[in-house]
């Protein structure tokens, strides 16, 4: 489908100017000085001629067939142009000119007929309000951008054109290279998971970077991405993730932002590596793209300084990489060919005085240890260092092993030499440690992410009838939430544990269930309209026998009817008094890109206070469950402290996978909580006490 | 004392060498090239000229006086020719050689030799194992790197000569500027706080930036850098914070790594800017040295791209920054010339066409806003963006305000020439909005850190002749920990509350005490050798009656002489039971560089599961106690959760302070836990239960 944008055999820019300063001008100006070799047609109706081309009145008048039309024009007429291109039979248009949905009111009206053009021509478009498209293999240049860039293994898309111009701009200055260069713009059809599947088939791209403001659609995306990273790895900013920048997003691109932590969940389930800046999206697309994959997370460092050394072993522990332990072996042949004043321990200090034979001795005796993973090689320009032989000794050495090395050759005047032929040799340089500690950090992600079991979602076997029995109740009664009795229902429906209970409609019923449930008993106040029940004490722990369990009855009916006088009350639920346990919270919110999103933590203080909670996007895996539950920083307390049991973190976590199945199922669920989850010690299961649902 | 080194009036190279290829040579030719204007005195009694120099024997052989000598003979040398030199009244020397501390044994005992000679000849040293000495004012290049920086406003010491060499490098390649360079070496005499002291009254240095590896007497360096930094800001790397780099740290240099819990709460004591990398130090550096100083932490944005104002907005957000609420006449001032699809809130976008007057325009209105204390301003290079124009603007419109604008032109070929007019016009420019936004957040930690009421450490009144007795007690005794008693002894010494306790030593007393405190109360097995009570069943609470009492005496009784056999026992303590209240543990640490560390936390999980707790050196100030207080993640639990009345703050901090004074006035205690402190609501103070004292 996206064929036309693949090296098309003609192009028509529509509104194609002789004025220098129109950006017609300058879009045909770069497709002719690009080294194009197909067809250009400018169209124009009021010129003759265009940068020595034949200009025509418009693309009906052109004999030829055209593949690819860029359309320039003002935003009035595009509608206009963009029929006549349906009408020649254009296949992929690129509309630059902008004026649509960023604007709001009008604009979403005429960017949606645009949309209707399009389809009603089986046409694919990119854009409106982009920068345009460059292809660096066929090569093409259909933007207004100034230069092109080198070609090289980094498919690059951007959802704001001015962020592509600084990032073309800086890499004219560092030269570089790029294979697909493509500027999203408003993605009224062309959208981020199309060129996903585009590139992933691309040979010429062996890493995809990508500046999103929002996502089109949140599970598609994750779908594609999760396919397409296991062999090209993707890189995304995600901008906007603050309010304040969710706010800015908003008025810029009329891309309605999806939450910061569902991005982050979304990302993290799909191998999508997230980077926080221009400079971390290039310090990881050079890693991934030049260096072998990496396979484990003990990273050495070899230096010819002591200082820069430090600092790479201080930002490992920062980064929380492991500092590999050298064999016996590699640390002795390293102590019989360094001189005194070297460390042969990791970080391996070759001295300021090394010469190139040492530095590679070095550094291919510590990538022969089967302890290492990758390694950072450090290079200052010492008074007899050798920077242009060092660097390539290095490249040397890089090719002799499977496994990553990322130089940082720090400094510029004079390391610059080494720098550009690490460059010309498909090495990346890093300028500090820190930097090159992150991409190694990043690549230590995705060999994690790549190790993990293939997403395969469980599919328990449960009772949907009954959840929609209880749904259709609700609705029938025209609440939003549901009462005590339902939520059994949902909960048992899912196989969700929960205490035994009954509802009691009078004193005499109320003491009949307790006996038969067995005391202790716990009794609430049933009513689908009364939601935090414990604010006005219509919550009783601990009742121990016949007359307690009397009083309570009349205690709670006099409650409602006293502070919630309009609410429809049912009776009292009477329930057996769980044992006490770890209290754990499961909950969904619906996020607007992704979906369901699932939290967990503990409750009380550590996910109100201390907000130590865990999220994923709906349906999850297994996996990806025990994966909350470790990473949540009240870990140990429910692995066990000093002697204590470990809870039942196979009951968390089934419960989670019921929990994650009954929001897919049912989309109508906006919001669920269930809280508590009393879990007991391991093999002893967990028991949900309460849950509250809300529908759309 | 350290005049020598500033513009010395003659310098002896002793070990000037014709061999290019030696040290000796390079340290010369420097000092020639640079354009030094002072007397130069080649030393070698193999020569008779040296680089078109007259070279001597030894300095006894010059006639002239001597000011400052440069040492780079072999070490085995260095003694006897520093003999020379207090022979000749030099009064400066710098040790380049290296062979002494770094290499331990022998080595050290070398350098103590050199500090021997120099402390007998009244001189001061810089090194050994240094690479000498840039200065730009004089000027003066006593080193042997390649190349001489130049001319700026930084002043910059390193532990790392190699590292100097890396800055060196990287700041002729991007011409940026320094007022000294100075490496420190082994530091065996002139150290860190020595050049402290030195640039304070510098009138050519406007902050002082340093690599430090360790520092060598921290209380001095706390009390001068909190001096220095009021007036002129230092920055400061300190690495081997990590356990490994720490190891790195000391085979490489020799230096005792402090903690790095203990740096980094002396650094935020003392006003010190940590930075974590090479990039970051000039990052902020170049913020300290060329803006005016930050006064809030409202900050706004002004650019000419969308996307990169959102990246800008959400690293504030991540940076816990203020984006400025502008005020209504800004933003209707800046509606009346804003086109279009720009925006007049923050982060203003002036929109992708605008030229240097429409920038001019906003990035002053904005200025104007009181609301707004700071502004980052981006430029993206895009089809009409006027770069040189917009350069010189922004820098006009800064020189009309006395608030910090750090621009960001984004891209680097077109970029270019705006970067270098700003660089001559002395505004740092930042590459990514990221780095922007963190030179910010720096100068927010410095204009928070300026705001703070001056360090006044208050002196409570208190006992010091009674733990003199109950330390003397313990040392009599042959122990190194307290025993109850004692610690209830010192506590009360120092004004800390303790429950009313009385010790017991039959079962009769122990009524008896027990009906004088009143029920309920709690006993303790009192033995100076049992340290963990609980941990044998040696604590019982909630004791209600006389035989109660009774019978927990002898069951005391039994599990001491049962688990700990060997234990001295004096009885069982009977205590007044505590009411139920927050427990928090102040501790105390001895740091071999920093001395006293305290600690404060919440009891239980909180500092053993989740670490949360903060750090300080004593002695703090109320200020500093307050601040530990709320920087706690579970300080909400402190100040009370939904309508729970808050925790006596002030009686925390009353606590703290007075462990505080106990840990100065007694440096022998090495371990001090009060633990726990039973925190009760406002007003009602604070009891300690327990503490725990190891002396040296």
């Amino acid at each position: 489908m996206l064929e036309p944008f693949y090296c098309p055999a003609s192009v028509a820019i529509i509104g194609a100017s002789r004025d220098e300063n129109k950006l017609g001008h300058a879009v045909l100006k770069n497709l002719l000085e690009c080294g194009y070799e197909g067809q250009v047609y400018p169209i124009n109706p009021k010129a003759e001629e265009i940068l020595g081309q034949r200009a025509y009145p418009s693309v009906l008048a052109v004999a030829g067939d055209i593949d690819l039309t860029v359309i320039v024009v003002p935003d009035r007429f595009v509608a206009a142009v963009l029929e006549e291109c349906g009408q020649k039979g254009v296949k992929g248009v690129i509309v630059i000119t902008a004026g649509f949905r960023e604007m709001g009111g009008e604009g979403i009206k005429k960017e949606n007929e645009l949309l209707e053009i399009i389809r009603r021509y089986n046409m694919r478009m990119l854009g409106p309000n982009c920068l345009g498209v460059i292809d660096t293999i066929c090569p093409l240049n259909a933007t207004f951008a100034r230069g092109m860039p080198r070609r090289g293994d980094i498919a690059m898309m951007s959802q704001s054109g001015a962020l592509l111009i600084a990032i073309l701009d800086w890499a004219l200055g560092e030269e570089v290279g790029f294979s697909r260069f493509v500027s999203l713009g408003n993605k009224a059809d062309i959208d981020e998971t199309d060129l996903l599947q585009l590139w992933d088939e691309d040979p010429y791209s062996k890493v995809i970077v990508a500046y999103l403001e929002g996502i089109t659609d949140g599970a598609q995306f994750m779908e594609i991405a999760q396919q397409v990273t296991r062999d090209t790895p993707i890189i995304a900013i995600k901008a906007g993730t603050s309010d304040a920048g969710a706010r800015a997003v908003s008025s810029h691109t009329g891309t309605l932002a999806g939450s910061e932590r569902a991005y982050d969940a979304a990302f993290k389930q799909a191998g999508v590596t997230r980077a926080d800046s221009v400079e971390e999206l290039f310090d990881y697309a050079h890693a991934f793209a030049q260096a072998p994959p990496l396979k484990g997370d003990s990273i050495a460092v070899v230096s010819n300084a002591g200082g820069a050394a430090i600092m790479a072993t201080d930002a490992l522990d920062r980064a929380q990489l492991r500092l590999a332990s050298l064999e016996r072996e590699t640390i002795e042949l390293l102590q019989t060919r360094l001189p005194p004043g070297s460390s042969a321990l990791n970080p391996v200090d070759v001295r300021g005085d090394a010469d190139e034979e040492r530095y590679r001795f070095a550094l291919d005796t510590v990538l022969r240890d089967e302890n290492v993973d990758g390694v950072i090689a450090i290079l200052i320009p010492q008074a007899v260092t050798k920077v242009a032989e060092t660097a390539n000794v290095i490249a040397d050495v890089v090719q002799g092993h499977d496994k990553p090395v990322l130089p940082c050759f720090m400094g510029q005047h004079t390391t610059q030499v080494g720098i550009e032929i690490l460059r010309d040799r498909k090495i990346p340089n890093y300028h500090y440690p820190e930097r090159a500690v992150n991409a190694m950090r990043a690549m230590v992600g995705r060999w994690r992410w790549l190790e993990r079991p293939p997403r395969e979602i469980e599919k328990f076997d449960v009772r949907r009838d009954q959840v929609e029995g209880a749904l259709a109740q609700v609705r029938a009664d025209g609440r939003l939430t549901v009462g005590d009795a339902e939520a059994r229902q949902i909960m048992e429906a899912y196989g969700i544990t929960i205490p035994q209970a009954q509802l009691a409609h009078d004193p005499d019923e109320a003491v009949e269930i307790a006996q038969r449930i067995g005391y202790p008993v716990v009794m609430k106040i049933a009513s689908p309209d009364i939601l935090h029940k414990t604010d006005i004490g219509g919550v009783k722990l601990n009742l121990m026998g016949d007359s307690d369990v009397r009083d309570t009855f009349d205690l709670l009916m006099y409650r409602a009817s006293r502070y919630m006088p309009e609410a429809d009350i049912w009776g009292a639920l009477v329930q057996r008094m769980v044992p006490q346990g770890k209290e754990v919270i499961i909950g969904i919110n619906r996020d607007p890109q992704f979906g369901p999103l699932l939290l967990l933590g503990l409750g009380g203080i550590y996910v109100e206070v201390l907000k130590d909670v865990s999220f994923r996007i709906a349906p999850i895996t297994r996996w990806e469950a025990e994966e909350m539950i470790t990473e949540l920083r009240s870990y140990p307390l429910l692995r066990g402290l000093r002697g204590e049991k470990p809870s039942d973190l196979e009951a968390i976590a089934d419960c989670m996978l019921r929990v994650s199945q009954l929001a897919v199922d049912f989309p109508e669920i906006v919001e669920l909580d269930v809280n508590p989850l009393i879990v007991h010690e391991e093999g002893k299961g967990a028991v949900a006490i309460d849950m509250r649902l809300v529908l759309a």
